[in-house]
């Protein structure tokens, strides 16, 4: 496996098909997410696996997006454990990685996975349907099932995303 | 490759031999970086690839772990364009999937990296220090050479990132 490939190739599924990942692929997902880093390894990430309709039927009450979350066998919420945090803005790129790690593992194990933020304008609903601990913060979920559709998109280029070129320059010790 | 095994064998670096990464694997690195999900698809980093020398020993000065900074040949800077930001919480976990793919790229060509999030304590400074338009933030600096060192870490194991047990939880639509 190409990483550049397998990290271009990943798209956002929306639909999924009938068939749910089982709790092998659940936990290699996990287990991804598991190994990212983060500042002073403080691993601030923390997971809810939701898989029962009745849940599912109540989140997706809550977003705009709720056909994905409805219509998807798994939901992997995460949060920031705020007894861990040491430095926000640190703790929440960690969970950013430990999210893309997911996002990867799910991709290579042929499954379609999509990263929901919209869901954070209701922070406070979501947390108490959940009857979630108040030291955890919401920080996004991720919808997970074998996909049913092919998805494109498209990225700015990299000279655009460059402050100045450094292809001229010449490293030095 | 196998992606579960490439995550968890990703270990920070903060030795590198005296060889320099060539500029098409500083390309490949942050193509990576560019193919990040982010929210809207806002894309909302910048990156500022730095070689030379003094650039980096005044780099250096700004934090105590300057000798990482100095005995690197490359690194490469992380900004948050604010321009593009839409709500910084999710902008800044698109950051950290951004640095993440960077981190598992530059581990897949075989190099070392290290996240060093540490400067951040030096913001002003370093925007300062490198002329940086005010509409951006810095958020990272990712060092980059070939491993002189093997490295190793720990993580929690994974019952204590459950929140709630979910292997006996069956799905469905």
């Amino acid at each position: 496996m190409d990483m550049l490939k397998l990290i271009k190739s990943r798209r956002s599924i929306r639909k999924y098909k009938e068939k749910i990942p089982s709790d092998k692929e659940i936990k290699k997902i996990l287990e991804a997410g598991r190994w990212a880093p983060s500042g002073l390894n403080n691993q601030p990430w923390r997971f809810l696996v939701i898989k029962e309709k009745e849940i599912k039927e109540k989140i997706a009450g809550f977003s705009k997006y709720g056909y994905i979350i409805k219509n998807t066998g798994v939901i992997i919420v995460v949060f920031l454990d705020k007894k861990r945090s040491y430095h926000y803005q640190k703790d929440i790129m960690a969970i950013g990685a430990c999210i893309q790690n997911m996002l990867l593992q799910a991709h290579s194990l042929g499954l379609g996975a999509c990263w929901l933020g919209e869901i954070l304008n209701k922070r406070k609903e979501i947390e108490q349907l959940l009857n979630i601990d108040k030291n955890l913060e919401l920080m996004a979920l991720i919808s997970l099932g074998y996909p049913k559709e092919k998805s494109s998109s498209f990225r700015l280029p990299l000279k655009d995303l460059l402050i100045r070129p450094f292809s001229l320059l010449k490293s030095s010790f």
